[in-house]
């Protein structure tokens, strides 16, 4: 194919869309086509169908959801409102589970009169009669199983399974998610996360329901006390998981292009800290030292000047989940082609 | 004006316009509409008219952006081409400057075409050659002042500014950003950004031309040696810069709501990283201690547990502008009254 040749662009129809990597503009988030494939298949072996329930919040795209669904994975789970309405309107309602409390219901409730088989954690009073009042038909009881965020003491989750019950609510069963296990010692870790589902399953013993679900990209192999496993960071990696012995490669990645150098040993790449995700740091420049990131600059040491203006460069982000919300769209490529575009639609709230 | 009643939504014309604070969506990021005006009154009291060259990667909005048009600031300045491209398209292309480096010309050269005045920053023979190619007539040479990003050094300036007039473009004369003083100590700051504008006053005795353009909302007041600041975080301000001793307020916050509260002494609001910018920290909550943030949630320290569920809290972002460059729009607000909304629609690149 020549470089003038453009494909058709369904997603964005007003923009074109060019066919090699170089005619790209900057910044621009890159999926490595064959790295992503190969992380899915892995995920898939592990966990195949049922046994992964693929979290959108690691990539906030319909447009790659559908590649999960390819694989066999259909039902899904978010962190946001937004996020459950757009897996609903692309198609894939089947059994999405919003893993998250929310008080603004009323939005769930239109997915289930709609035909969407919705299910929400709860872990108060005040989000049970939420979901009741909005009209949600199935829930979760999500419990505190160590990491100090959301979720009941898993002594009090039978009680409020009662409640929900109570109310009319379907209690499916329960959720925790062990995200303070993610990045535990190897050594450590099976323990750590056994004694933490142990918490998980002593409240479903007392919240009934034939559902327990939990884990991440973290723990997706040493919890076998889930039956199914909340993992979405895999598909596309990034530096911070990359870390840890496992089958997933870094498939995301930031093209820049080098705007300008100084022969004081450092150049200046166009994509800045409003491209990434800065929680877990800043950027992996492959090939040599980051210097520092600014708003739209990323600035990196150079020593011995081997940068031109006009060079590109691709980045490796610290944290895959609020490097994917800052951008539009993701370009999937094949090394220097480009293959395919995806939207990035689930963002925002 | 009865809660039920809404505003005509100009701007987003299939989203309901709510009229009181608490019937927004959350998390939702606020502007307090009388900080907002005393800061940019303030603001145009110090600097009149054209004394301000407003930055709008502060603020990334064409509605923002004019109430400073109201204020008496014509010109502004972007860093990126799609901030360029938006102000043209408002209306607002009477002097616009990339104050920064690009190859993608082009671009700015269709703005020329259609009767925006465009001047872009260069540093190299690259970035003059990309502007004469892509149909820009005016540049400033943009000076390295001492932060080590961007700029020529100082005597190299009018070697590139020969360059530039060669090739046909008209040279107007120099930038230089003394990001690196921003935050400098008060009693260290006046010689220190003397000394950078020292740098910059060279390059433009070489280059020629009437425009030194530089400075920012942390130097406004010393910087009396450029013709024109280029400031924009002082609009909406940030716990960052609200460290100094400003006429400047924050105006911004991300309203969340209280999601689940827990006995240990923790209760976690829907905002999490993925609505702020984290490159200078985590938030600041006004009535206590942030504990920490994950993707979709704040955890705020509660130790006697006076926060339950369904309660309302407003959060200061630590960096302006990487925050508002996470949101679509801007809830206007007077105290717990809904007054407008802006939309942010200079995102992405």
């Amino acid at each position: 194919m020549s470089s003038d040749t453009v494909f058709p662009n369904t997603v964005f129809p007003n923009t074109v869309f060019p066919n090699t990597v170089d005619q790209l503009p900057t910044p621009s988030l890159l999926v490595e086509q064959s790295t992503f494939e190969a992380n899915v298949a892995a995920m898939s072996s592990a966990l195949p169908g049922d046994r992964l329930r693929p979290h959108v919040k690691a990539f906030k795209s319909t447009a790659l959801a559908e590649r999960l669904v390819e694989a066999g994975h259909l039902n899904f789970c978010a962190a946001t409102i937004r996020e459950m309405e757009g897996m609903a309107a692309a198609g894939m309602g089947t059994d999405l589970l919003l893993a998250n409390q929310t008080l603004d219901a009323d939005r769930l409730g239109r997915l289930v009169d709609q035909g969407h088989r919705i299910t929400v954690a709860v872990d108060s009073p005040e989000t049970v009669d939420a979901a009741l009042a909005g009209g949600v038909r199935e829930v979760l009881i999500d419990v505190d199983v160590g990491m100090p965020r959301c979720g009941v003491a898993p002594d009090d989750a039978g009680a409020l399974a009662d409640l929900a019950r109570r109310g009319g609510l379907e209690v499916r069963g329960v959720m925790g998610y062990e995200g303070h296990l993610m990045m535990a010692e190897p050594d450590e870790k099976p323990a750590q996360v056994e004694a933490s589902m142990a918490d998980l399953l002593r409240a479903s013993a007392a919240v009934g329901g034939d559902v327990v679900s939990a884990g991440g990209t973290g723990t997706y192999d040493v919890n076998t006390w889930a039956t199914e496993i909340q993992a979405g960071s895999f598909c596309l990696l990034d530096t911070d998981y990359a870390k840890l012995d496992s089958p997933f490669d870094i498939a995301l990645t930031v093209l820049a292009t080098i705007i300008s150098t100084n022969r004081n040993g450092w150049a200046v790449a166009d994509a800045g800290l409003k491209a990434f995700g800065m929680d877990h740091g800043g950027p992996t420049w492959p090939d040599g030292e980051l210097f520092y990131c600014a708003d739209e600059h990323t600035v990196l040491l150079d020593p011995e000047n081997h940068l031109a203006v006009g060079d590109r460069v691709r980045l490796e982000p610290g944290h895959v989940d609020p490097t994917v919300a800052r951008h539009e769209r993701f370009w999937v490529v094949d090394g220097e082609d480009v293959v395919d575009q995806w939207a990035i639609d689930l963002r925002h709230w």
